[in-house]
């Protein structure tokens, strides 16, 4: 039985799909990809590889392991036998150096749970411990937290009062949404209470007109997307997690996703919040305004600030308008400087209806037709070094098909491309993103795996591949694909089984690699608790500064998730 | 000579195809329209109507006179006779209530100024009075500060010294780039030291693949337009003041414009800044990513405060590329639903490639026709309640066409437009945009005018026009245009003279119906001294706080650009 709720919990998570397979199930697997490594496509193609590896074909995993983002994070997260699930950690003491408790936080006792009675009219305060040990385990099952009680308000009035009470008794708190966080930034990492506003999910407005959606902070983003599909709209974002993640989670950590490139980050389709602040102030920033320059514009604080400056309780987002048609193009290249020029080439002669531009290396291909069943290589007659994935969104189908082919054959005339093909069908289509997508599955099948998911100028993307290989030799394969659009690398470096000698010539260096081209250690996926201490990889210590001078404004006593985002050592500085 | 001094400041602004005019000027007018009304079809059409009418053809303004947008704020800018420019002020004290000069700030002694030479090595130290007073005076010539002192640094290690000199020695200083501010935001209020950023003025690298520019925030915007022309991009924004403003301000006010229907803000397009705080402290974030999520995202906080919270001294953004094919319409609706209609099927059937979306009713296509010579209706078969241009950008002319046409030919046989012609050639298309952004120039002639720019949700834009119209009855003309697509109004009221009743009559009756529906009093300019004593209409008590708190502490001693963007009851409170 226990198995069984670790392995539902697990299949909401992963699959909605799966979730009526109930006591059929057997045998699955509680891996998650590491923090560093997730991304819509590598989560949908975990998602294919629960669903048909390790359930139907009962495939029995012996060496998962992962690369995480700091210094000797590698862990098999979960090994399974045929007999059931068991989890087996490794080394997940070092996934991160937890910070004691801070002393200052009260305790919660019986007057605290009788207010919260009073406050939420009896329902809605969790003590049930089969519930709290959900709410308490981070999606990844890597930290676990020891809250006693977890609140669900339904209302704004109601996280007010509950934030004023808890600031007034310097109870932490720990906001929580969809719980999907891959850096532990959900749970809470001792007692603190959460405070989850997965209860105020009511879409308030969506003006047809202008395409601006008024929603609360624990709508289901999947169930945004359904509600605008409806009204020839589709959600800026789009993300794995999209059936379990919540629209004011997305915005407290940024999200990112495989819309970005087209629609930009949230930073530019948010319109308004409202949030709590952690005195129970309510901020009301809840325009539906294209342009508003009347002082400064706060609300970006809370867009990625992973609720520790806030808790987001409603969101007012400018949605695009859903476009009929979508291409296709699966490409070779023979250099790496080939696909940063058809990337040029794709936004000026593609232009408005670029909507993907993905890329893997050939080390990425020839790993994905080894390891996974039913791939064809789509470009057969020969071998390349380089892959390109370019997807079309647009209006009229005739003229995104015409584009697209004027394009290639100019492309491949020019010997830019040295052979490509079109998609003709959906089926089609889903094996040339399967490819794409397929690569952390092959990775995980091929042995250990040391995962990395960073932002680099795109000119030095391959120069960080092209060194770890030197760097590593034989010793390791070393695997390269993601958004070449977006700036975005997910490094992968592959060895037969997990070895301490070759993690530790991938870090620091790679962060410190990366550091010094101005990259970014978390390109997608937040701080949270995992890299709260590697936060100055990527931000200098003036800027750091002034981050914890406004979590004290903001949280004087610091109870909003506390020893997440912010180094605790700055934090005590300030 | 004086005048002279007095026209070249204004053709400096105005147009740099009149700055080679010099000593045939004769006739001239310091018109600009009031900051609560201009925007980049407007300025235009102010500059044309400056470039043709006033200069060319020697015409004489006897009432021109704006609204402004406060109680009272009403004033001829300019009156000119043919013996030369005279400029009389009607009630130009009555323009904003300038708050005291606060005491506790110091004020420039010798000492200073030897210290000044010496961090610039000599040079960048302005003590002439001609210089500082084009320095002190904005440019609608509304405000006038006094300040004796301009510094001209060229590296921020000079930025930051000067500040941390200032700071203290608490000297107030007005950070100042093209000095284009509308609501007197750029100028001093007292005898602040200007800080003008204008000699930092290097493009630092350009990323062809990726089309991220690095500049310093000196770079007038027009010259960075020119250069990436010639890498094939765009910046993502254009504004009206672009040959004067550079990018270090436009950031500061975060700037609007035309292409924000189709490329966003620039909460969307700025990448990374680098930001000089008020003790000299320089904020690094100049990131050259697309997806960084580590940790607070501070840049936000200096788009659009004015220069109030730090100093924009280096600047990453992000570019389009730049499409070859261009298309206008010029349509006709019977009422303004239909118009709002008619968007939604824009943004669905053109989708990708709607770069623009203006409308104007009836009155304000009347005026025009009635006003400007040389304009004839596009569509002279019968007058219309609304017209509406929509302009596309693509990648491929036949491609926009084609959408265009079928587009069109569909609205017509619904019923949701009446009418629409599709400009054949670069003079149509020319002479279509001339009717929409001559509205302005057509107000001025006819009379007295009251000018806002407001945000509102677009169901409600034309209820506020309405009930106005139901306000002023036969007394004045209420015109209405503005950006559709953006939800951004041009309110206009005119009449044949000034009249304090009618002033009355829409003030602050304007601003408080703006202020119901959650709209903005303003859209694009900002705040700066003009507005800061009615930032409360469009932001909560609490907000305003907050914003006051995160003031204190990025510039405890408020030295700067005092006396703007938040009221100064809320900053003595905090």
């Amino acid at each position: 039985m226990k198995y069984l709720t670790a392995a539902s919990r697990l299949l909401r998570h992963s699959s909605r799909n799966l979730s009526d397979l109930g006591s059929n199930l057997q045998f699955f697997c509680s891996i998650r990809p590491s923090s560093s490594c997730l991304s819509y496509p590598s989560l949908r193609s975990y998602e294919r590889f629960i669903q048909d590896d390790c359930f139907h074909r009962k495939f029995t995993l012996k060496n998962i392991c992962f690369g995480g983002s700091g210094v000797g994070i590698l862990h098999s997260l979960a090994r399974f036998q045929s007999d059931g699930i068991r989890t087996h950690h490794r080394n997940l003491a070092s996934t991160a150096s937890i910070p004691e408790r801070n002393k200052s936080f009260a305790t919660i006792n019986s007057d605290d749970i009788s207010y919260f009675n009073k406050v939420l009219g009896g329902r809605g305060v969790v003590q049930d411990e089969e519930k709290l040990d959900d709410a308490n385990t981070d999606w990844m099952r890597k930290y676990k937290g020891s809250s006693k009680l977890m609140l669900q308000p339904r209302t704004t009035q109601e996280v007010s009062q509950i934030l004023d009470y808890c600031n007034s008794r310097c109870l932490a708190v720990v906001p929580q949404g969809g719980n999907t966080s891959l850096v532990g930034g959900s749970i809470p990492v001792y007692d603190e209470v959460i405070i989850n506003v997965g209860s105020m999910n009511n879409i308030l407005s969506f003006d047809k007109v202008s395409g601006i959606l008024v929603c609360e902070a624990g709508c289901i983003l999947e169930n945004l997307m359904s509600f605008l599909d409806n009204e020839g709209y589709i959600m800026p974002l789009d993300l794995g997690a999209k059936g379990s993640c919540q629209i004011g989670g997305n915005i407290s950590t940024n999200a990112g996703g495989l819309r970005l490139l087209r629609y930009g980050s949230l930073h530019g389709s948010v319109l308004g919040l409202e949030v709590v602040l952690a005195n129970g102030t309510v901020l009301d920033m809840l325009g539906t305004l294209r342009k508003d320059n009347t002082g400064y514009d706060l609300k970006h604080l809370f867009i990625g600030s992973e609720g520790s400056l806030g808790i987001v309780t409603k969101v007012s987002i400018l949605t695009p308008p859903k476009l009929p048609s979508v291409n296709l193009a699966f490409l070779a290249c023979e250099d790496y400087l080939s696909c940063q020029k058809i990337l040029v080439e794709a936004k000026t002669k593609l232009g408005e209806i670029l909507s993907a531009f993905e890329f893997l290396d050939i080390n990425a291909m020839d790993l994905v037709l080894k390891q996974l069943d039913g791939l064809r290589d789509p470009l057969p007659s020969s071998k390349h070094n380089f892959y390109v994935l370019i997807e079309t969104t647009g209006s009229m189908e005739s003229h995104d098909k015409e584009k697209l082919e004027a394009f290639l054959a100019q492309a491949i005339e020019s010997g830019l491309l040295t052979d490509g093909v079109v998609a003709q069908d959906i089926n089609q289509a889903s094996s040339f993103w399967r490819i794409r997508e397929g690569v952390p599955e092959a990775l995980l099948k091929e042995g250990a795996v040391y995962k990395y998911d960073l932002s680099l100028p795109p000119e030095k993307i391959y120069d960080l591949v092209e060194e770890m290989r030197q760097r590593l030799g034989t010793a390791a394969n070393v695997v390269a694909y993601g958004h070449l659009g977006d700036g975005n690398l997910h490094l992968n470096i592959s060895t037969p089984q997990y070895d301490d000698n070759i993690l530790a010539k991938i870090e620091p260096f790679v962060y410190e690699w990366t550091s010094k081209q101005r990259g970014s250690i978390s390109a997608e996926h937040g701080i949270g608790l995992m890299k709260a201490n590697k936060l100055h990889y990527s931000n200098s210590a003036e800027t750091v500064q002034v981050m914890a001078a406004i979590k004290k404004v903001l949280d004087p006593s610091g109870i909003l998730n506390p020893y997440k985002v912010l180094p605790t050592s700055v934090l005590s500085q300030s």
